[in-house]
């Protein structure tokens, strides 16, 4: 199968909202009156960001998921996408599902394939996503203000004990002697789900307009991510490691999973993988206290649960306290690939 | 250095017509009323589209300039790009380099970084681009009628002869026993020029609009190329292989070089390079004979040569043919990376 063929079998679709899909040199696109557009790209490195014996489906799906989580940061609504691959071979028992699994995604999301490039090398997936906000309603991370409350969307860190598992299972986990979370097998298989398909929270990025003051989606790790937004609003933050140790989805599968999870010799482990972990593809997000309600009302109508995690400070850098608001030492490490 | 430093010191400059460019998880275009959005995407992978030991800056300034003659051939104005960029390291006598040759050629054009990733990896370069062009007036492939004239600027097939000359240095010449171009040293360096710092015909694009009737550019080779005009357009097109023939740069630059281009060994070999070499990033275009004269005056304007090769038949397929019009066998294979 040649490059144009392969091109026309598994990535040619009907793109009612773009001027021009693909198959010439450029895509048209043009944005309703009022509206911004939202532009971001995210690149997937195989046995980096993924194992290169994943399941096509599943990897199909988190490329474009990725991307459509900095959408959903910026409150933007999906429009399109364009898809760079850098393949080993042409294999169509590959392709299939790998497109399947991205199309599915993108179809429930109003988000069309409207170009891109392919070219034979190690399996690299860039994806560049577009999106629509009405002007001055983005979401950005540099608007926090003292006194905001700190949200995050969804559950943390399951995604990164999953990633914790396969590192062991293939004898490659940095460092075997760190304490392990042994989830049940159902508890590992919603963890796995977690880690290999993520969900976008856009309709909650959406919702927020108007209402939350700054936002960033959790790639890289809370801490991590919540960091960028205290550097471009210039302030700082205290966090309740306490409401952040709730975060896992696991607490809330069975008394069993629960018990695990809280014994002395987790909680530290668990603590690890909700604030540094990664891979979660929830939003942490900022908004007044006194707006409370409406950031309920909106995470209701998108459907989506979200945690108060903290709040705001005027003073700069980041404190973790426990529960009863004593300080806790910060000793995690967001990812970085090249720290 | 880290990911986020990397970032910073290298990848991070204003951004005066983005409404928000680097440093959020999206960035925000706006284009100006009446215009339509071009946007394509090229990925550049190592030993596939360079070698790994290329010069950084030549390697920057032609990872954008591919995407640029997209731009160029749909008559786009370059507005901004993302980058994103697969590193084994994080070396800051490679990065230092390859930034400044990319954002020479970008601010050349007016082409604003607006965002992008980095991660480890292959070394691997993804960048799509965006630019502007007045609703209805892009060039499309798809606009070609019987009776145009077909034309290509600038000079074709050294490009690849420079390859050809890298790889017989290296020993991986595709077929060593093939004829081979010994060009004088200053063709040679020419010849490298063009292969390693493609000029990308902006001005030229923008110029044929409303008058040009289907453009792509060359990346592949003239005949792959131009049949992807042909196939969207739903037509054919003779092609004179004399005029072609004449295409290369190095005919022009001495006598001695004339000479051996002209000889009966290596005439084959030139037609070879120029009908299907590739990496020309010219511009091949259509338009009607009778605004020959407004196809050399936009040529006049956009300082860049023309020369006509052909005409656009209702007949489908492609037939080439000698300077006296007699048929001319077409064993020509244009680039393809899964064929």
């Amino acid at each position: 199968m040649g490059e144009f063929d392969l091109i026309k079998r598994f990535f040619t679709h009907p793109t009612p909202k773009a001027v021009l899909g693909v198959g010439d040199d450029c895509a048209l696109l043009q944005p309703r009156p009022g509206m911004h557009l939202a532009i971001s790209s995210d690149m997937l490195v195989s046995d980096r960001h993924f194992f290169a014996d994943v399941n096509p489906r599943t990897l199909g799906h988190k490329a474009l998921a990725v991307n459509l989580s900095d959408l959903a940061a910026c409150g933007a609504t999906p429009v399109a996408f364009t898809l760079a691959l850098s393949l080993p071979e042409a294999d169509p028992a590959w392709l299939g599902p790998f497109a399947e699994g991205m199309l599915a995604l993108a179809n429930a999301h109003g988000c069309e394939l409207i170009g891109g490039d392919t070219t034979k090398g190690p399996l690299n997936i860039c994806i560049t996503v577009f999106g629509e906000v009405p002007q001055g309603q983005a979401l950005l991370r540099s608007g926090a203000k003292a006194g905001d409350d700190i949200y995050v969307s969804g559950t943390l860190g399951d995604a990164n004990v999953a990633l914790a598992h396969l590192l062991r299972q293939r004898r490659e986990a940095p460092d075997s002697t760190q304490a392990f979370i042994a989830l049940s097998p159902a508890d590992l298989s919603s963890a796995m789900a977690r880690l290999e398909q993520p969900t976008p929270r856009v309709a909650l990025g959406i919702a927020l307009r108007g209402i939350a003051t700054a936002a960033a989606d959790i790639s890289d790790g809370l801490l991590g991510d919540l960091g960028h937004i205290l550097e471009r609003s210039g302030i700082g933050a205290t966090l309740d490691t306490a409401s952040a140790f709730t975060l896992m989805a696991a607490h809330r599968t069975s008394t069993q999973s629960a018990q695990l999870l809280a014994s002395e010799a987790m909680r530290p482990v668990v603590l690890r993988h909700v604030l540094s972990g990664g891979d979660d593809y929830e939003l942490v997000f900022t908004a007044p206290a006194s707006r409370a309600a409406e950031v309920q009302a909106a995470a209701k109508a998108a459907h989506t649960s979200i945690t108060r995690i903290g709040q705001i400070d005027a003073r700069s850098g980041l404190r973790l306290t426990d529960g009863n608001g004593r300080p806790v030492d910060n000793n995690f490490q967001s990812f970085d690939h090249f720290a």
